[in-house]
């Protein structure tokens, strides 16, 4: 069997140019980077920008078990199969982090015979993004350290500073530091923390953002500190957004490759899903749809964070209506749901699949609320047995859902026909009608109450003291009319992990809330939320080598 | 008068495929980053290798002083001219860190009308060059902090590690902080700091390196720490070296630019001129003395260290033969130290000018000792008086140099025809005999004495106990027969700050040792070195801006 790169390296990768051209892009309007890579300019937007909008279809999935559900792999299948079906589709991905690639053997690109390329240029420093937010957020770090220093005129409490320092990198010695030691010349004491940069609210930010001008609104509007009376301060107090906003220049346009069917791809921004809303840039999704008629997107996790934020958050406030849904779902990661363990899916059980099945019945379910057709999709595996297949096909054509096979990790777009053929007639006979789950107006505690119950099926939402009190603090400033951000384990519809399947009869916690300011949504924290990786035993970055030619081996 | 900016902004900037083509590049060797960069890539090299070498001539200048000497912009503006002659002539420069642009005013592409453009891509990220070095400069740090949580099975000594962390941000809160609080999943707690990332080891590295497998040995030969025993442990025990040259892929390219008048320019890697040797990529350097019948290049700081770490670190280790020296002038800056102040250079002083020109005079002098003609050059300013430029011009003539006014500021190449012309007579008529001033087989006190007495002018050299201590473990590990790369205040032949002119009978005192295993040198410091900068009571970040359309201004 080859290897991901074995056959990312053995495709008729184009000219990036010329995948330009076929989608009605003009040199003029591409930054390139390098012959594969290319940024779309914003003088292309001025042409596109009145043209009609093509249609927007989401990929999420069930939640994620060490089975392994192939969202990515299907949204470039997808993608793929559009493609030789002869439809103008584009893919709209996230841009995956370094500093990952560096712990764990694996990047970001999707895999087998459905991956963006070039994927090592995308897994490392593609094209400076994530580069040009780390500086950007750091200039604000330094500066507020510099303000603290020459003075603090005004008058920050340095035990509430809420502005972290970022680096691409897993660091686990930089979770916890104290910075500014040395003397009265070296900065002023004071505990601080790193965060890896894709969970910076500059990336949200970043993703959020309409154009320069909206960008640099938003970065102004960040809140990095309190005052001892409480007050906010922002990154404008420290006049921080303009040279913010000047390194985010180039960020900001949305980044085009290719599959290894040369279909159009945009990647493009690629915030954490968890205190963030882990979708790839607005800009990048509205490019997509002058340019093509279908745009196939995901979203982080499963689809009870990664779609619901997709969808209240993204769709919400970029006026984004979404035409179809596909659920990708696996009978490996059902049985496993209905109680087997990862050893032991191989083998036929219809009484796990159906045990199991009632995670998916419960995502669709959830999907439904927003009066956007579904289509769900089984990730092929060979171990599959038609009986298996058939009592999926029927319970969720029971339901309401358009339903298809797909092999695209095997079979590349051509394994992705008959999913392509269900989202085709689905978004030709069945209308979407997309509504938010909830109003941004409502109080934080009824929007909580809202994902919380109907999203996730808990009875109750419990609040620490802690979180209480930063909702009045949050009302108090004026910015409780935002969207939430749950952040909350992927692998449970609960905030516990280990609830697989339906979990019923159980209440959430919101231990901490915060507020992205900039980002413009509310982050309710449910458990700890790990912003800094750490790297293995073993980091998979000891096996990464390059030869003298220049080939990259051992990072996938 | 009209700012760089505006200068910058009024320049007929052409296509980089263009620039690339008039000095014989096919755009197959070109990787674009956007229409006006791009990276010269290996297959290039491959095409150019076994052409003759054109000629190699380097721009330095006096000590700095606060009136200003212009070097950066006279290397541009000596391009300019030549390619105005009708030469073909490429100018080699470093790329500037993003960090300092954010504290004081100011980027770092010449100035007036002899300017390398697109100066805004130049100063902030370029083609990422800066970032992938401190990405893979941290990608170390990780792996050693990593070690340590893991078990520390090499035995490292906390209390010895000798690797720091990078971030190209002045950010002075982190020259000293603590790493790894929190408890026993956070890391291992312990002393460490950020430095600037130009002031990385990598960057030194990289710069020296003649290819992929070079920097790959090198990266592995960087030592990080020791053990309790004083056994160094390096990168390669780590086995961190393949995953750093596997982000440096696309670095270790040269860039290639242009100036206000279209002269192609390589702008590749930007080391510290005091810890390091200030000067360009050696890369840079061969690639252009293959494409080009005269390169002209520049080093940090005045002569004394920027000239002598070319000859002798760069020129040296890579092979490379200098044929003419342009030493660079102002009527000020000998007038200041001569002992006026910066506000009394505007009236003609010939007393002050006399007084100070013994500066220049030891730099000529010392520069005699590689064997390599010298063209004096006065920076013009509309001040000068006839008198003082003949007493000059008279003074340098009569010591064997050849002597031009240039006027590149005000001028563009044409104001650098007279100083263009004085090289090329020089590079005709006076045979250029390099060599070194010391063998590096030579120990390291015999070096460092031949560096202070020769160059600096000292008496003696004085050692700390901490500096004796270094050299003899350097000399037990076998890494003594390196070059020397003395830290050393820029504003001063010797090791004070203070002594302008031409000082004599003083000493100067070794106070640390380290070896740069990695980039091949053994680094003397002299008094405290700066590796991370502060930004200001007002920092520029403050006045940097974009508008809607992406203008951005109060960057310079």
């Amino acid at each position: 069997m080859k290897s991901d790169i074995q056959i990312a390296n053995e495709a008729k990768i184009l000219p990036i140019k010329n995948v330009a051209e076929a989608i009605g892009i003009h040199e003029d309007h591409l930054d390139y980077y390098g012959k594969h890579k290319a940024k779309l300019s914003a003088s292309l937007w001025q042409e596109i920008k009145d043209k009609e909008d093509g249609k927007l279809v989401l990929v999420t999935a069930i939640n994620p078990t060490p089975a392994g559900e192939g969202k990515t792999t299907t949204t470039v299948g997808l993608g793929q199969a559009l493609g030789l079906l002869g439809e103008k589709a584009i893919i709209a991905l996230r841009e995956p982090s370094l500093g990952p690639c560096m712990g764990i053997k694996g990047g970001a690109a999707g895999g087998g015979y459905a991956q963006v390329i070039p994927m090592e240029d995308i897994n490392l420093h593609f094209t400076g993004d994530i580069h040009a937010v780390s500086i950007a957020h750091n200039l604000l770090s330094a500066m507020l350290d510099n303000h603290l220093q020459q003075g603090n005129e005004l008058n920050i409490d340095t035990r509430h500073i809420v502005w972290k320092r970022v680096v691409d990198m897993n660091d686990r010695a930089l979770r916890n530091i104290i910075v500014g030691l040395g003397g009265s010349m070296q900065g002023v004491p004071r505990e601080d923390g790193f965060m890896i940069s894709v969970a910076s609210e500059v990336m949200a930010i970043l993703c959020l953002s309409n154009d320069l001008k909206d960008l640099k609104k938003r970065l102004g509007q960040i809140i990095v500190a309190y005052t001892r009376k409480g007050d906010p301060i922002t990154a404008h107090d420290l006049k921080a957004e303009g040279a913010m906003a000047a390194l985010l220049k180039e960020a900001i346009n949305p980044n085009l490759v290719q599959t290894l069917e040369n279909t159009p791809a945009i990647l493009h921004g690629g915030p954490f899903a968890n205190i963030a809303h882990g979708c790839n840039s607005v800009r990048a999704t509205k490019y997509g749809l002058k340019l093509a008629d279908i745009v196939v997107t995901e979203a982080g996790f499963g689809a009870d964070l990664g779609a619901e934020k997709f969808l209240d958050i993204k769709c919400q406030k970029a006026g984004l209506n979404p035409n179809a849904i596909v659920l990708v779902a696996t009978i490996r990661a059902l049985k496993y749901n209905g109680g087997r363990n990862v050893k032991e899916l191989a083998t036929e059980d219809l009484d796990a699949l159906k045990k199991g099945f009632v995670n998916l019945e419960k995502h669709i379910e959830n999907l439904f609320h927003y009066h956007v057709p579904v289509i769900v999709t089984l990730n092929h595996f060979v171990t599959d047995t038609e009986a298996e297949v058939a009592y999926v096909k029927e319970t969720c054509e029971a339901m309401g859902c358009a339903f298809a096979i797909s092999n695209v990790w095997e079979k590349g777009g051509e394994g992705g026909v008959e999913l392509a053929n269900a989202v085709l007639d689905t978004l030709k006979n069945r209308p979407s009608d997309f509504k938010t789950l909830y109003d941004v107006n409502d109080s934080i505690k009824v929007k909580i109450n809202t994902i919380a119950t109907k999203i996730y099926g808990a009875d109750r939402v419990l609040y620490s003291a802690k979180a209480m009190k930063m909702m009045k603090k949050i009302e108090g400033l004026q910015l409780d009319k935002l969207p939430i951000c749950i952040a909350k384990t992927q692998y449970s519809l609960s905030d516990d992990p280990t609830k697989l399947g339906r979990p019923s009869g159980f209440s959430i916690t919101v231990r901490d809330l915060n507020v992205s300011a900039g980002a413009e949504f509310i982050v309710a924290l449910t458990g700890d939320v790990m912003t800094m990786p750490g790297l293995p035993k073993v980091p998979s970055a000891q096996s990464i080598d390059i030869d003298d030619d220049g080939n990259i081996s051992g990072l996938f």
